[in-house]
């Protein structure tokens, strides 16, 4: 099973502000309608996988954004899930190893993989495949970080890198395992 | 009077590890030849302008690896600097305007801007220009920052990028003022 990060970070590594606040993503950006591949790498993925604080962030948009595709939380303190309209959720609990191995024995080939804490955990437990970071040509200065910290030095191998008209830099790497 | 950084950092953001060491730069790089345009700026620049942090650090490496370049070290508390042969030395003060102002009136046009406590300074108070980030396919985990924190966000406007063999993406940022 392969587990993917797609992600947009500030140049100095936040995933978003401190309260959670995305503002910067987009500033006064004109192209709005460029997705950078995020489309056609959702449709590659069988489901997402995402911590509770980033569901919750979701949830406060108000709309769902995921349509029909497959949403799994990972949370060890949940109990149920709210019921969203059309929406496919699924509960997961245990370490990062554990619910590996549970969406593996269930089947999933691809998973999207969403959220700070999340990556982290299954960065340091070696979990991770491929990490697609747009790096946003901004310093925020404090927030919360992308990456944490690691059990030993975790080397990447660069796979593809693009630059975009509105500064934005995505870079593509593999995690050398 | 330009002021530019040109730094290597980790792909989560740390210019060393805590104690300094980068061993991580290089890795099991086989690409020792490339200096991935760092001997064209280092050309470019009139002085190069390093916090005492920076300088010792340097210094540790038994051999003075800037030629007679002028090198300026930032300290409010080094009262002389020690002679290095062939060295070429200027013992400065103040805050971060302050000593803009100086090598301004000294006559400098382009300041090679190192270290990770001047840099963050620096730009907290808008007098970094350009930056040129080397970003090194690895995870470190924990170590000394590149960024740190700003008064406000900081937008940049990417001027290029480039990736290199070694995975190493280097992207040229000027700062929007």
């Amino acid at each position: 099973m392969l587990v993917s990060v797609f992600i947009a970070i500030s140049l100095d590594g936040f995933i978003a502000r401190k309260d959670g606040d995305i503002d910067w993503l987009t500033g006064d950006d004109s192209e709005e309608s460029e997705d950078h591949g995020f489309g056609d790498f959702f449709n590659s993925v069988d489901a997402l996988l995402m911590g509770k604080n980033t569901f919750e962030k979701v949830l406060s948009f108000g709309q769902w954004p995921y349509g029909d595709k497959k949403v799994i939380v990972a949370s060890n303190s949940l109990k149920n899930l709210p019921e969203i309209k059309n929406a496919n959720l699924q509960l997961i609990n245990g370490s990062p190893g554990e619910i590996f191995t549970k969406l593996e024995k269930q089947g999933y080939k691809k998973i999207y993989l969403d959220g700070g804490n999340l990556i982290q955990s299954f960065l340091r437990d070696g979990l991770v495949d491929e990490l697609i970071i747009s790096i946003i040509p901004v310093l925020i200065g404090d927030g919360i970080p992308l990456f944490g910290e690691v059990n030993q030095d975790i080397k990447l191998k660069l796979v593809d890198t693009k630059s975009c008209n509105n500064g934005i830099v995505q870079t593509f790497y593999k995690v050398s395992k």
